[in-house]
């Protein structure tokens, strides 16, 4: 067995990938498509957490302590130290909360804020499970739709959003998926500035995904800028975010719903019974109290690796399959590829699977303007990353 | 450190408790009422789980998986084993779900079944939590009272139930906490069978607590029956449970709703949205599979130590401190103590805790006929539970 021990080298990102491993583990990402094909589905890398993150879980064990705890404010201390150090943003860590994961804090954030028959605006092609939320929560689903430019790819433009609430205004939260997922954009502070006067101006709030903040590469036209530091954003904005996606541990359960306002806190945090939500689990709590006292240089060093990675995937693609197009991300380890001028049909993920040995996700179910697209997982080796285009590049010729 | 390690007797319950580990763990029953205070409060026994439970979790650490996971079939086929094996019962792997914790899965099924305004069943005194539960979700909550006898003990008469809802037709959900928190009263068959047959009479359903289930005595005068294996409780029975309360688990977040009719389950299950819920965490799951699959030997050693705790209790409070009123219970590691008649005041609890440096909980917290009570649990070490009795029984003098 391969693992990143406390003497690996930071960036040892390669050798702490056993392909062996992950397939006889429970892992979705490398089980679900059988043994014969390569994963790049779903959005989850390959890489082990640093040691101290592993470490944090095996002191829980040793001690066999797994009982009642409270941890709420370390969690709370600890993001507000990640996030001050690698955003210059300090939240007050009495304003963060935990809750079990990503989804179930942006859920419960919007049904707070949106009553049924009041609108949730989303930005497809969005990251699919979003695509969830509003027929389960009989919400009307309301649509800010990604543009998408040759040169400068995938970006939303605020006009759009003002002419959207002008037309529906029952429209009452902008679901922000910060950076976006599937494209990797990163919006510019004056994007997040417009969105905030937005939401002041036509009463609606936004529930700011913040996931993949820690995974802007250094070449990005734009740092990320946590929302919630935006001048006015306090009363407008909820931000939900956990160290799963950058560390790899969304089985663990621990979230954060963070605020800057009391009276937005207590609405949200009144509007389900706090039974009904559940709690973070005690390992995931470790971990990610562990991961944002701990994590920064390896996180820097994840951040190198995945870009290296992104540019290998550019390269290959650029030199090999030109009929499939593609717009270098600045952030995520998602590539959203055009695969339409492919000849794959309306499901190319399926021809993919099919036809290349490579699971990637259908580009359909990510709304509007997905059809023909796929979004492929580069979260992982130079040699699997290399394999995986091995198989499908003579898939993507026009 | 002490453990017990693969090589343990069963039954070493006392070796597997240290106390200066538990006091710098970031146990809530070890460390919320300080380093002088002995604690006898939260539902939480001291001891280790077997090694297969800690193992289950340690092989998860040493593969590095902790990322996206589909193991619900393995917790129900777990659950579905250990009900057979132990209560005779078999429900169907498919139709046992997992939740984050028993208290979560309590609340989604009493909002799913009652809508805002209907009624919902407590069995007062009963497990304090369970009264946060109808004030956030906005339903009515009424009352079936137990009765108590000196020679009984307490216990509910279904005919108050049928008066009551005859009463309050608008009644639609009985919380059952089965076995009962914090009497430790087991109801005998012909009560089951009673509150099925009005259930279907007068159209309320069960929401059935059953995490005590494992916890009932040898000398108890009825067995543990799984409310769900009563012939016509498939359409009016939700059961919730988890093997948090028997091996010390708490803090890992896994528990199990199970059902046994499909148009129940798709009621319960349709109600939320099903990302508001969150999920499982993956150590949670370990644990509790491996706690289901290994743990009947462990589980037997467990009740046995617990009932020689419960009669250590019972004898020194009848030797010493007659005025502390006490019936043995049938099941758990809670005594239900009337101190009503020691001089303690309206707030017993916070009494034992300043004069006797001992924690227990507050009677007046557990609802109607609380008051003048307090719940001590002896899930403890024979050594540390003589010691809450030396710093007690001067205390409990009339």
């Amino acid at each position: 067995m391969t693992a990143l021990g406390p003497e690996a080298r930071l960036g040892d990102f390669e050798a702490s990938l056993d392909v062996g491993l992950k397939r006889s583990n429970r892992n979705a990402k490398w089980s679900k498509h059988g043994p014969d094909a390569l994963p790049a589905w779903v959005a989850e890398h390959d890489f082990r957490p640093p040691p101290a993150v592993t470490g944090a879980m095996q002191a829980t064990i040793d001690r066999g302590d797994f009982g009642y705890h409270d941890m709420e404010e370390d969690v709370g201390a600890a993001f507000a130290r990640w996030s001050a150090e690698r955003y210059g943003w300090s939240p007050d860590p009495g304003f963060v909360h935990t809750c079990v994961d990503v989804l179930q804090g942006v859920t419960a954030a919007i049904t707070a804020l949106a009553a049924p028959g009041e609108g949730v605006i989303l930005t497809p092609p969005i990251y699919h499970i979003f695509l969830q939320i509003c027929p389960t929560a009989r919400r009307p689903q309301l649509e800010w739709l990604m543009r998408h430019d040759r040169e400068a790819g995938w970006t939303l433009d605020p006009d759009d959003l003002e002419a959207l609430v002008k037309r529906e205004p029952g429209a009452r939260v902008l679901l922000w998926c910060h950076p976006h997922n599937p494209t990797g954009w990163v919006p510019g502070v004056e994007v997040l500035q417009r969105v905030v006067e937005l939401a002041h101006a036509y009463d609606f709030y936004v529930v700011s995904d913040e996931i993949h903040a820690d995974l802007v590469y250094r070449d990005s036209s734009s740092p990320f800028v946590p929302l919630l530091s935006i001048p006015g954003a306090a009363e407008r904005v909820v931000t939900v975010t956990s160290p799963a996606k950058t560390f790899a541990l969304s089985g663990l359960r621990c979230a954060v719903m963070a605020y800057a306002d009391r009276g937005l806190r207590r609405r949200v945090r009144q509007a389900h019974p706090p039974l009904l939500l559940g709690h973070a689990a005690r390992t995931g709590i470790d971990a990610t109290i562990a991961a944002w006292t701990h994590g920064a240089a390896w996180t820097d060093g994840l951040v190198a690796y995945l870009g290296d990675r992104r540019d290998q995937l550019a390269k290959r693609l650029a030199a090999e399959t030109p009929a499939a197009r593609f717009h270098r991300p600045d952030s995520t380890f998602l590539a959203w590829l055009d695969a339409s001028d492919c000849r794959l049909g309306d499901a190319p993920a399926t021809r993919l699977l099919e036809q290349g040995a490579v699971a990637v996700s259908e580009g359909s179910e990510f709304g509007t303007n997905g059809r023909g697209h796929v979004r492929l997982n580069f979260g992982t080796s130079a040699a699997v990353l290399d394999e995986i285009l091995d198989r499908l590049t003579p898939c993507l010729r026009p």
